[in-house]
């Protein structure tokens, strides 16, 4: 397969005259290099390990759609009308039950919705940060996250995790020396159950020393867990917020537990924020998706929503092994790989003289994608590592997709090994990414 | 009937410890007390001239429903999960189709999909403007616009109309004033049909003169266009973006054309425009509403739309003539009021003394509500004018509202004329109001 001219970076001909117009902030949104190869990546002949979409194919659709038949048939006159810029109360209200799985004690009146989980990020970041504010995040981080963050101009600080999560020191070192700076430090984004993008899961003590360090040097910390209830192997770990409802804002999403294409996610946070968030939807959307939140709140109250979260468990147990299988069967030798509990992915650390980065145009040539490192992390860190999902493929196409990786991997190191290190792939790739939602 | 205390400003006696962490743009954000005012109006004793929700009963409901039924039946893979960051392509087809109803000519691909057209509003502030840029609007012009534009620290200069729309004359001085001051004035803010408060429109010689002090002072035109269709006499007059498609940036809605509650609004940019709304449109949401991307393009494809919106404009000229009527028996001399052709809203000018806001709890007692005149300027100007909404009562309860307001208005008369002006109401209503959906 011979790659096509467009994913070479766009140099679109025609001038933008408006280009003296913007806002700062937006001369920082740029079309990334990497969008367009995912544009071959996701033709079918081509195994993307990539993508962060669920697999909603279990959901019980014929079902579904006779209770949205009625739901706006019955309903249909609320349901399709203006709605509360915080959220309907209703939903508000399910959303508790459904936080309390993972040990959260939360009232309604607390909760704002948002237009999927990325619009909470969004608010959040909108309501509390100015340009040149600091945010800490893991490193690496949620490519979505570290876009949101640019787009208000805010310098992100990623903070060393291992496989235990976030690492309580380096985190106290950076708020001595980003305070010591003068830095305005206005949150730590951190994911801490299976973490995007390294399948990292935050201990239970590790999470007690973090919130620690949070009370020690008055960090505001913002959890974001959309995977929390998709736990592979034992029960979900109490979110950061369950242990510290004053410090913590907390995010959640039905995207990954039930479907995306519904766009509903929430924050939760502590009153005087919760107003400030509210207000700032109201600016941003007047309200966030009504139908979407009768369609979710039918479906809670008319499905066995933890009966199909235990199917989607099922289903994303058997994947994460195919992948682990496979890795196993296929990476070289001085490859590491972690091993995920829950999620969706896997972050791979290459031998030493490989760049995935440059070698992904070459993967793609042999029909298997993922995404490099380097979206990870505000800095062009990551050049070593991929992250993978499993989330979407077929048991099957997963192996098939390690074996064709294997194969590019082995072959990148014996060009390596005959004409000397980094020589032998396309370097243009440039290593900002945008967070389209094939790579989020 | 007794007002609550809760109509009283909120004070709320919790301490917000976050108070010192917040962004510069988020101290601007303060909870009205009209809000408060308005649960009160919601109450169903009282005749909400208020709220600009649109009437969507005539709505085919239990067919819509079928049709649902088979979308998520039959294509619920795609319609429920994660789509494009600029909006499905389907649906960008469809509203091509739809601009052409007002003479627009444009391409799918430089439409951008939106969470509401409130949503538009703020990717096109966001992407333009920094704190202390100047945005040109209508005076009086939306009050959810004056909120998003205040949320991002903007300068708000409001250009005086005339029963035609905005005075060329006064938008060119505006403009040659402001650029002395070396204020950089990023885009003119307009809604040229049945604007929102005044029922004003446009006349095709107006938008001529409009766009050509467009071009001779290098002036961006936000059109924005949500009323458009539903014109109560003759045939829509050309949209601004139908004459000028390079000066231009249309916001369009299916919230008064179909329901709102699927929250679907769009952009349509000139292309270069068009990528940095995509770009911010992915770190605000990811991608708008999928499922109702899905959900309004079954309506546009199985449905006779343009029939629907014939069924709704004849069902608002009723509204709209009932409340003409109830004005023309039931106001006070020296009232004058706005004459629409299409759309919502009736804007009401009290004799000389009145002032809307500080009478509307004694309104509220009388069990009718309004918007006042001040919730439109940004500046605390229209103590004399309100808003009245034809939209969601049924006419019996408009006439009974304008009866009702009629009743005050003559009380309030003659408590002025008895005690001299300005002394009888409550004047503690502040006249910052954020945009809630039912004073939208």
């Amino acid at each position: 397969m011979n790659l096509p001219e467009s994913i070479n970076p766009r140099r679109d001909t025609r001038l933008d005259s408006y280009v003296d117009s913007y806002a700062q902030r937006t001369h920082g949104l740029t079309v990334s290099a990497v969008r367009a190869l995912f544009s071959v990546a996701n033709r079918p002949e081509v195994v993307s390990l990539a993508g962060g979409m669920p697999n909603i194919t279990d959901l019980p659709r014929a079902a579904l759609g006779a209770a949205m038949d009625r739901l706006i048939t019955e309903r249909g006159i609320q349901a399709m009308q203006y709605g509360s810029g915080q959220g309907e109360p209703f939903m508000r209200e399910h959303i508790v039950e459904v936080m309390a799985e993972e040990g959260i004690q939360a009232h309604p009146d607390d909760i704002v919705i948002t237009c999927g989980s990325q619009q909470a990020l969004d608010l959040v970041t909108r309501t509390f940060c100015d340009p040149g504010d600091v945010v800490l995040a893991e490193a690496p981080s949620y490519v979505g996250a570290i876009g949101t963050f640019r787009a208000y101009q805010v310098q992100i600080v990623q903070i060393a995790m291992d496989d235990q999560g976030i690492v309580p020191q380096a985190l106290r070192e950076a708020m001595i020396s980003l305070r010591a700076l003068g830095k305005r430090v206005k949150f730590l984004y951190t994911i801490p159950n299976f973490q995007n993008p390294t399948g990292v899961t935050q201990t239970l003590e590790r999470r007690r020393e973090i919130l620690a360090v949070a009370a020690e040097t008055g960090l505001l910390v913002v959890e974001d867990n959309p995977y929390g209830l998709l736990t592979l192997e034992e029960a979900p770990i109490p979110a950061l917020r369950s242990m510290e409802a004053e410090r913590v804002i907390y995010l959640g999403s039905f995207s990954k537990t039930f479907a995306p294409g519904f766009r509903v996610g929430w924050v939760l946070a502590p009153h005087g924020v919760r107003e400030k968030l509210t207000l700032a939807q109201e600016a941003a959307t007047l309200s966030p998706p009504v139908f979407s939140q009768f369609a979710i709140a039918t479906y809670l109250e008319q499905f066995d929503w933890r009966a199909q979260i235990d199917v989607f468990r099922e289903m994303y147990r058997t994947r994460r092994d195919a992948m682990l299988h496979g890795l196993a069967e296929h990476m070289p030798a001085e490859t590491t790989w972690t091993n995920p509990r829950g999620g969706f992915f896997v972050w791979v650390t290459l031998p030493e003289g490989l760049d995935s980065q440059a070698m992904l145009p070459r993967a793609v040539t042999a029909r298997v994608a993922y995404v490099p490192g380097t979206a990870f992390f505000a800095d062009g860190l990551g050049s070593r590592n991929m992250r993978l999902s499993y989330c979407f493929p077929t048991p099957e196409r997963i192996i098939e997709g390690t074996r064709r990786l294997g194969e590019v991997l082995h072959s990148e190191r014996e060009l390596n090994e005959t004409f000397g290190i980094g020589t032998t792939a396309m370097r243009y790739l440039d290593s900002s990414s945008s967070p389209a939602p094939d790579i989020s």
